[in-house]
C-alpha cells in the first residue's frame, strides 16, 4: 500500500520517467507555517551530484499544490510535487527482458502481470524519496523540540569514506555503507503496543527506502553477545534518564526519554557501470548486461537525510496518537 | 494499535497475570479444518521447561471459542483464549515504584499514565506471543504450500548453545541471541509498494516480539561491506532463481521467488536472577533490586515459533492482498 | 470487515449459537472506572421479554476479561463477553435448504461458500448487538458531557405503538418502525473531512445493526422538499447557536453546536410466526417454510439503546481524533 | 480522513479556490486500458452549465499524471489532476466574519482554529467531486458486467423538475431534490460483516458528497410502516432471484443478486442569490448577508454521476476484497 501512518498519514505516487513524483499528507495540523522555500535545505543534502552519487541532477523544485493557504498550513490535506525533467527513457527499454540484477525490474513485472512503468525503475524507483524528504520537513517542525541527525558512520567496510568512494569509482563498481541515526530531546511515552512499537514503525518505514537490508537499536546485534547484567541500562533519574543506552531509547516498544539510536544497513546500488550477467527471459540464456544510466558509486550517501525524514514521519505520528491519552 | 495486518488481520488483548490472553483473526478464508489439537505442536515449541527457559509452565492449553463450525474455518472472526492459571502476582508488587531496568515497568507507567496493570509485564508480557504461535498455526494452513523455518544460530556470542546456557544459569544472569528464518517455495510478487516491502511487513511484526534488537535480510550488514558486483544475485533461470542469495529473497521490497532469509538478534531477558541497581521513584534514591519471580536463562531458546508464526501470518496476508490482481 | 473506529476500535466476534459473542475495545483511554456493574442499566434496556420481543431472555452477564485492572481501564484493549446458554439449535436445521426470505441464509452461505455457521443467523445475528451497547457503556463515560437519547417515534406506521404491536401479535406477523436519535451538548468541529462527515461515520456504523434500512439527518427526505431559504438554519449566536435545525447539527460534515437530530428506519424483523413461501435450493421448488424459533413482533423496540451505543462509539472516535489538533 | 476503501482506495485533495483539486487511487488493477478520454462523458455529466445549475463552467480538464503507461494501468497509485481556472476569490473576502447559514464556513472555521482555505468553500466544496466522478471511471471499467445507473426522481418535493427548478430560479432561490440509483447485475456475496455492510460502506460513501442529507435502501423508510410478511422478498431461484425487491438487493448486509436500489435525499444548495440573514462573528449582530457568488438553483441535477461514481468505488472495492475468498 502507497499510504503510511495513522493520524499523520503520507501517500506517495509517481515514476521516476513519469510526467511527477509527489506526496500527499493528510491530517497535518493546521496553523504549520510552511513554504517551497522551508524544503530547499533538506532536498539539497538529499540530491545527486557530489562524487560518488550519480550525475542525474533533476533540478528537484518541489510545488505545493493544496493543503496551505496565507503561508500555513490548513489542516487539509498537503500535495507537493516534483516534476520529472531530466528523462533519459531510452537508456532502460532493454531491460524488460533482460532484467537487472539486484534491481525490482523482474520481480515488479510479475507482479503486475507486465505491466508495471519499468523505465528508471517506475514506481519503485529512489526518486521517490524527494517526496519523503519532503513531507520530513513538515514532520520536523510538527515536533520541533525533538531533534533528529544521521550519519554515515561506514561505506564500503570503511571509515574512510572518501577514499573508500574513490576506489569505487575506479572499479565502476558500487558500494554499501551503514548509517546511523539519534533522536535527542524525546519524552517517554511515544509507541504504540503490541503490534505498533518505535522498533516497528520505525524499521516499516525505513525499509521502504530502497537499498536499506538491515536495522539495530541500540547495541543491536551485539545485544545477543550480552548478558542480562551488562545489557540492562541502571535507570538513574526519575525522569528515566539511564546510565548506558543498550536498548536505543527503547524499552517495551515505548519511548524511554532516553535518545533513540538505531544503525541502518544500506547495500551497494544495484545498477553498475561494470559489466554484469543476467538471463534474456527471451532467449533464455545468460547474457552481458551493460547498464548505461546515470548511477550512483554510493546510494548510502544520499540516504542520511531521507532516515531522518521517515523517524520525523514516525515520531510526529506517535506523538499525534498519544495526545488523545492526555486529561484523562 | 494492538492489531495487524490489512485483509488477515490479528488483534491481540490480554495481560500476563489476568484472566486470559487471547488473539482475534479476521478475514481468515472459510472452509480451513481447524482444532485445538492443531496448536499443540506448536505451542509446545514455544513453551518453557527446558533448561534455559522458566520455570512458569503455564498449562497453555487453547480455546477457540468463534469462527469454527463443524471443524471447519467459517470466515467470520476466530477467536482463541490462553486463561492464565499459574499466577505469582505478589512478587511483581514492589516493581511500580522500583522499575526493573530494560523491561516496560517503567515506560508503561508514564504512557498509561500510571493505571497500566504492571503485574508480570501486564499487556507487555511475553505471554501474549502464545497468541501468535496460535495465529501462526491457522496462516501456515492457509499457504501450506510454503515451508517456515527458524533456528537459534548463536546465543551469548556462542555457537555452543549448551555451553553458553549453563554458564549463564551459573552466574544468574540471562543471554541472548540470534535466530536464522529461512521461507522457501514462495511465488515471485508478494509484497506491496511503496511502505508495504516484505522487510517492512516482515520487520513491524517482527519487532512487536518482546527482546527483539534488530533485524536484517539476506547479507544484511554485511551488505553494507560489499560491492554491487559482490552483491548483485545473478539471474539464472526464467522463473527468477538466482545463482547467490544475498537479497535474501526480495528485491525492490517483493518476492523473488528465492528463499527468504533474515536474522533476528534477540537480547537478553531484563529480568534476572542477578541482583541489580535501580532508582527507587519514590525516594529518587538507587537501590538493590532483587526479582524474585521465574525468570528464562534465554528467552531466545523459545522465540524461533514465535518468528515463524508471524512470518505465516505476514506472508499469509500478502497472499491474500494479491490475490485481487490475478485476471486483470 | 470486524472492526470500526480510527482510534477508539472495536472488533466484534463470535456465533449466536456458538460459544459466546464478544468484543474487543482498542485504545480506550486509561483511567476510566468501569465494572460489570456499569452495564446493567443499557444491557436490560436492550433485552428482550417484553411485549413484542422474544422470549429468547439470554441471561446476558457481560464478562470484562482484560484491559480494566484495579477497577480502572488500563489503556490495554478492553475484551468484554457474553456466554451463550440458552441455545435450542435444532430450530435452524432446516434453514440451510430453505432459506427464510429477508434474512441472511442465503448470501451468507453464498459469500463463506457454505462454510458460515448458520444457527440463528451465526455472525449475522442481533444477539451481537449486545457487544455493542457494552462498548458504547465505556464510550459515554469518555464523552461524559455529551448526553444521547433514542426514542421509538413510530412502529408499523403507528404512533400508537402497544397498539400496533397487539395488533402484529395477533397476526403472527413482525411490524417495523422508526427511530430518533437526538445528542445534546456536542462542540462545535467534530467530523473529518472528506470521507469520515459525522453523518457518513454515524450511517456507517448504524447500518451495521441488523434491520436498518433507512438513515436521514435533521429534515432528512424533507430537505428534498425544501428551499434553501426556507432549510438554511439563521446562526444566532457566535458559538453557532442557530434558530432551526433543519441541517441535524451537521455542516459540511461538521458538528455545528447544534444537537445532532436522526432517524433511523427499521425494517419488519423476517424471522415471522406466519407461514410462509421460500425455495428449497435442493428440490428448486417453492415451498412452506414454518419457522419454529423465537422471534420478536417488533425488534425496532430493542434497538434505541443500540443505536445510542453506535453513536456513542462514533462521537468518542472523533473527540479522541479531534484531540490532536489542540495546540498547534 | 480524507482517504477512502480497504483496497481500492482513493484519497482526495485541493481547494476549490485553490491550484488544484485530485485524486490519488491506490490498487487499481493493473492493465486496465485508461485514458483522459475516457473521463469525458462523465464529468460532462456533473458539469454545470445546464439550467438550474451554477454558471461557474470550470474547463474540467483532468490530467492523469501517474499510474498510466503505455495507456494501461500499472498497478501503481494513480493519480488524476483538475487545475483551478475560473476563480473569482473576492466574492468569498467577507464570508470569514459572517458565515453563510447551512454551509460549513462557520464549523470550518472552528475545527481548524481559523487556518482553513475559506474561498469557494476550500476543501469542502463540491469542485472536489469531480475527483469522485474521475475514479468512479476507472471503476466502472474494472467491474464492467456491472450496470449503475442514477436519476433524479424528485425536486423541490415535484416530478415536474423542469417547471420546479424555474420557480426556483424565479424565486432567487434553491430546491432540493432525491435520486434514485439502481445497481443491476451484481453476484451474490459481496459486503463485509459485520461493520462493513454494502448500506454501511455506500451510505459512508454517498454522504461525504456534500448536500446528502438521507439514503434508504430498497423500501426504506416505508419499511418501517410494513408487515414482515409484507417486507420479506419470496426467493422465486436457487441463484437467489426474487419476487419483489423490498430489501433493495441487500440482505444481512450482502448483496443478494437482485438490483441493489436506494434513494439520496439532497437539501437544496445552501448558497443563494436571496438576501439572508446571518451573524456577524465581530460584531455579535445579525445582518443581512448577500451571496454574491454563482450557485446553482439545483444542485441535485448533478449529483446523479457523483453518486454512480461513489457506488461503483464502493462496489469495486468490495469485489477485490472478496477475491481473497475463492478457491479456499
Amino acid at each position: 500500500m502507497n499510504s503510511f501512518g495513522r493520524l499523520f498519514r503520507i501517500t506517495i505516487f509517481g515514476e521516476s520517467h513519469g510526467q511527477l513524483v509527489g506526496i500527499n499528507i493528510d491530517n497535518c495540523p493546521q496553523g504549520i507555517l510552511f513554504s517551497e522555500k522551508d524544503l530547499e535545505t533538506d532536498l539539497n543534502r538529499r540530491k545527486s551530484g557530489a562524487k560518488g552519487t550519480t550525475s542525474r541532477t533533476e533540478t528537484d523544485i518541489p510545488k505545493i499544490v493544496s493543503g496551505v493557504f496565507n503561508g500555513y498550513t490548513t489542516g487539509s490535506p498537503i500535495t507537493i510535487f516534483f516534476e520529472n525533467k531530466n528523462i533519459q527513457s531510452k537508456d532502460y527499454l532493454k531491460l524488460k527482458k533482460t532484467p537487472r540484477p539486484g534491481h525490482a525490474d523482474f520481480t515488479a513485472n510479475k507482479k503486475f502481470y507486465g505491466f508495471n512503468d519499468f523505465h528508471g525503475g517506475g514506481h519503485f524507483s529512489g526518486r521517490l524519496t524527494a517526496c519523503l524528504v519532503a513531507a520530513g520537513v513538515i514532520a520536523k517542525k510538527i515536533i520541533n523540540q525533538v531533534n533528529i541527525t544521521s550519519e554515515i558512520i561506514e561505506v564500503g567496510g570503511s571509515t574512510n569514506i572518501e577514499e573508500a568512494v574513490n576506489n569505487a569509482i575506479k572499479l565502476n563498481d558500487s558500494i554499501g555503507g551503514i548509517i546511523k541515526c539519534t533522536v535527542k530531546n524525546l519524552p517517554v511515552g511515544l509507541g504504540e503496543p503490541f503490534f505498533d512499537s518505535v522498533e516497528s514503525i520505525l524499521s516499516h518505514a525505513i525499509f521502504s527506502i530502497p537499498a536499506v537490508k538491515g536495522i539495530e537499536f541500540g547495541a543491536g546485534f551485539n545485544s545477543a553477545k550480552m548478558t542480562g547484567n551488562e545489557h540492562n541500562d541502571l535507570i538513574i533519574s526519575v525522569n528515566g534518564k539511564t546510565k548506558t543506552n543498550y536498548s536505543g531509547g527503547v524499552n517495551g516498544g515505548i519511548t524511554n526519554g532516553n535518545d533513540i539510536v538505531f544503525n541502518v544497513a544500506i547495500k551497494p546500488t544495484s545498477s553498475i557501470g561494470k559489466i554484469q550477467k543476467t538471463i534474456n527471459l527471451e532467449t533464455e540464456k545468460i547474457e552481458d548486461l551493460v547498464i548505461e544510466g546515470r548511477h550512483d558509486t554510493c546510494i548510502a550517501l544520499r540516504i542520511p537525510v531521507i532516515i531522518e525524514a521517515v523517524t520525523a514521519i514516525v515520531l510526529t505520528d506517535f506523538f499525534l496518537i498519544q495526545k488523545f491519552r492526555e486529561e484523562f
